[in-house]
């Protein structure tokens, strides 16, 4: 978030301006309603830099006519752990909407199932579909490929896009486990937010467009972002490419960085959601228990602190339905996009 | 290695040194064929701190009585996307090489397929089981926990194991691209190493046992190993104690730790394997051209090399059948093994 100052707004209202100013930009009452719920959330559990701050992108991209904000996802099912769905040229939370339930049935059957997302726009963070899938009582895992962003190992120009992953694991009456990072050594939207802040960034994170090392945002994002923990690092950016790129048949991120129009929205991608069903694996019937256990111990070393935590202590803390504190300039945006009509 | 002589040895000669060790131990002929082929390939490809490093330990393991050296593994299908092997006390490479086939059969039927292997002792690097999947046309993937080695974020003490991770992808007619790296800054077998030549570390590879931070490899062995990358390799880490432990019923490395009877050879645990395949994942028919496409506009930018290439390479200028060069002290104690009953 920016110094800018704060606003108090109910969910409930953000949530209508949000599917206000989607439905005024041509999408269907599902493309926006999905999107808002997935902007709400993002709001709701402190992470701003998916939440307000990307609704001008979806609403651009709805403008240029890149995003068809009308898309019906058409789910299929090739394979018995394989299920499909062609977003058909919609924006992912829509997508992601239809094939969870079915992925979540087929891995109840098979131990181990993928959903493929094709030919969607995705702009949101990840925790949101993996959290879906634990609430089922299931292992989730997600990933997403970008646009070139990251420099590869070795490298001085951008090539992987910041290519996230995102898993999580249902805990026996608690909030699930669930880890969401970059495969960047800093998410993309935490370096534009710095930049809009005139924030420097710590060093590892970036490089110049001269190709060396810079802590200016502004100059990173011309420049190219590094993968966190160097080549290793790199190494699951790669895996992200190979999974949500070649093996789902969606574009990897330089073709998606090819194929964009610059709109200020997404790039066109897939997505590639995974999800396990231990009790089919050899995991037995208290496999929940035992991973819970296996948390506690975690979170009982001094210093430690379990991913997500955070996020989960902030949603926990806020009465049901009251008041988000958003920041003001973006809020006011919000307001002016739904009141404006394409 | 370190800086002890080089000595050669013919690659038949070396498997037939390896497989004499542990048949005169109490191992069978096909526990011991499985460790020996394994032990092989890791010196034919450079792997010095995964080959004949590691014969005393697998000795150890069967002396101690740890390791059932004439296990039978057997295998089960709970699930249609699911094979399981319980290895039943006996090293990872028989179980690996009875359940890699029913791995790859399955997934080409369903899509993506888990293999869980139970009640192994694993002590090898994981690259040799991935491209045995990626051989089969599919991506492969695997991982496994060890005992308690790396410490969490933020955390001073050990708790996670190594916990490598390893995939492979194929290449129309090359030679696959593999993956095969440690959770930890730098795998344990490369400090054990460093420690033996009395070489220093970097730093950020480990903590001495105050907790503070050290480049003594031997003041790590006995201290903490730090996750690459801070907090998101230990995210990485975090996730192959889930897959590798919770999901398929293994030990977690705390608990394979506390059960560990410290003779220096594997502790007990689990190994999840998964093979892909793209054409059932909406990958098309040619997602192997696309992915090898990929990797070549990948290698193709200045300074980048693709993960394994060195260990490829070398196979690649060893003419078929052509000796080793290996560690000579190491090998004069491979002889002498050999010639040693228990």
């Amino acid at each position: 978030m920016t110094s800018d100052s704060l606003a108090q707004i109910a969910q409930a209202e953000l949530h209508a301006l949000v599917l206000s100013a989607l439905l005024g930009h041509g999408a269907s009452d599902a493309q926006a309603r999905a999107v808002a719920d997935t902007v709400t959330a993002a709001e709701r559990d402190g992470s701003h830099s998916h939440g307000i701050f990307r609704v001008p992108g979806y609403v651009a991209s709805l403008r240029s006519g890149k995003v068809d904000g009308q898309a019906v996802p058409v789910l299929s099912r090739p394979a018995p752990a394989s299920v499909v769905v062609d977003a058909a040229g919609g924006f992912a939370p829509l997508a992601l909407a239809t094939g969870i339930p079915a992925l979540c049935e087929t891995a109840r059957a098979t131990g181990v199932a993928v959903l493929s997302i094709g030919n969607c726009y995705h702009f949101a963070a990840l925790w949101h579909e993996v959290e879906a899938i634990a609430a089922e009582g299931l292992i989730g895992f997600a990933c997403t490929v970008a646009t070139p962003m990251v420099a590869p190992a070795g490298g001085a120009r951008p090539f992987f896009g910041t290519n996230p992953l995102a898993y999580a694991v249902p805990r026996p009456g608690r909030l699930p486990l669930v880890v969401d990072q970059a495969s960047a050594a800093m998410a993309r939207g935490d370096i534009m937010l710095a930049a809009e802040a005139g924030r420097a960034v710590p060093e590892g994170v970036g490089l110049g467009p001269d190709g060396a090392p810079s802590t200016d945002p502004a100059r990173i994002l011309e420049g190219a972002q590094l993968p966190f923990g160097g080549y290793k690092g790199a190494a699951i950016a790669l895996l992200i490419e190979i999974l949500a790129g070649g093996a789902i048949g969606g574009p990897f991120s330089d073709e998606a960085g090819a194929a964009d129009n610059a709109d200020g929205g997404p790039p066109v991608g897939g997505e590639f959601l995974m999800a396990l069903d231990p009790a089919q694996l050899g995991g037995g019937s208290d496999w929940q228990q035992r991973i819970d256990g296996f948390l506690d111990r975690l979170s009982a070393i001094p210093g430690t602190r379990l991913p997500g935590a955070r996020r989960h202590e902030r949603r926990k803390a806020l009465a049901a339905g009251s008041p988000l504190s958003v920041n003001g300039a973006r809020l006011t945006a919000l307001r002016q996009l739904a009141d404006t009509r394409k």
